[in-house]
């Protein structure tokens, strides 16, 4: 065997997820083409057909279908993908606004008939308005982040709300993983003082990586903690092996961000 | 973004591609399911979806097709992996022995009904005779790595074989591609004096990758030049697409190895 000399540079900094994304759309969306691969900072690999983030509603997960028939009217999609969530609700007669960071995603979905801003939610300014729903589907309960995040975000979110406004998102449940791997990486999260489904990770795709980020698994509870205080309320959950949906409902006016004032 | 400070240790030292073939075909062969992820020393990933290892002969690369049919008598399946050349060729009426480095593609390829031997081809002594037909497929002429490498094996495979006993091999003409990243990767390997299809690389999944090693595309000219005075000779190639086939003919008796003298 060949000891390990990685060569300079290793793989180049980019939009491993959208252009995985971008490769799937251009071979029509079709599965077993192109691969995104979640690499955690423990060496752990998660490899995603993307053919998925092009599912059609049928074919989405049961809780995330179940979010799909609650929502409606002026909806803001954060970490909009390749669409399919956004194309889902149009299609039931809701005025959606996708927003994502990645440029691959964003490039896809508006190909695919979506209107989309690019970045994160906090960079949108206050004339993209307010929502009657927000979505965090696709897992992106994940960039609530950290204890710190969190309120910081859902803050944000209440300020493109209004009281009643519904906040749909979804997460897998870390506590109900049994794999030593995983066991041991929520443990390491601990003895850092992070939550325990705290996920260090980037995205790869062929040469491309993303920069490392932290991705927050969380149970119910955990979220039901991080909530207090944004103006939020958990009004309903929904379930599904390891997985969930939550609806939050704001329950308090969220007030204009500084910027605005 | 979060500076990467990565978790010591990375991923674990071990049999990455046999337990992806392991977990396949726990979940009886299906697509979709189980990942490896080939990553090369520059960064860039290849994903492969296992199933592909299980596929029934009429799925196979049509050039490898090409192989099953013209193979068959006492048969040495070098690498065979989880077994499918083997199994197609057995079907119709060969008599084969595999041989695999991986401790779960030896497991896999076992339950599958393949008579297998863990361990490299030089590992295995004198009793395990002489073949008719020796298989390099599913790209396995990589295993020829070097060309220091490549006569050895070769040759230890002549030594295995009888005048007029044929090797097939298959790979990707190297020289056929326009990635840009793998044309940098051609030149570099030129420069630290490797032959241009050379791939330092190792298999992921999950938490296991295995050892660095060094495996090798190479043109039909390149193959010409490294079976010289090894025995062999090409007397058939099967082009398709940037994959081929080729037949080798043993021409001149292959010697004893000198621990069986």
């Amino acid at each position: 065997m060949i000891k390990a000399e990685r060569k300079a540079g290793g793989p180049v900094l980019g939009d491993g997820f959208g252009e995985a994304l971008k490769e799937c759309w251009a071979a029509g969306g079709k599965a077993g083409h192109s691969y995104a691969t979640v690499e955690r900072d423990d060496g752990f690999l998660f490899t995603t057909d993307v053919a998925e983030y092009f599912d059609e509603l049928d074919e989405h997960e049961r809780h995330e279908q179940w979010v799909i028939k609650r929502a409606g009217g002026r909806v803001l999609d954060v970490g909009c993908g390749a669409g399919r969530h956004a194309i889902a609700l149009a299609q039931r007669g809701a005025d959606v606004v996708g927003v994502d960071t990645s440029p691959g995603a964003v490039y896809v979905s508006r190909q695919r008939g979506v209107r989309v801003l690019r970045g994160t939610v906090e960079e949108q300014g206050d004339d993209i308005g307010r929502f009657d729903c927000i979505l965090l589907l696709g897992y992106n309960l994940g960039l609530l982040e950290s204890c710190q995040k969190a309120p910081q975000l859902l803050s944000g979110l209440a300020r493109k709300a209004n009281v009643g406004t519904r906040l749909f998102g979804n997460s897998l449940n870390p506590a109900m993983t049994s794999h030593p791997d995983h066991l041991r990486y929520r443990e390491e999260n601990r003895r850092q003082g992070r939550l325990p489904g705290t996920s260090r990770m980037r995205i790869r795709h062929k040469n491309l990586a993303t920069d490392w980020f932290d991705y927050l698994y969380l149970t119910p509870e955990e979220l039901g903690e991080l909530v207090v205080g944004t103006g939020w309320e958990i009004t309903e959950i929904e379930t599904e092996g390891q997985s969930y949906a939550v609806e939050l409902t704001l329950t308090q006016a969220g007030r204009r961000s500084p910027t605005s004032v």
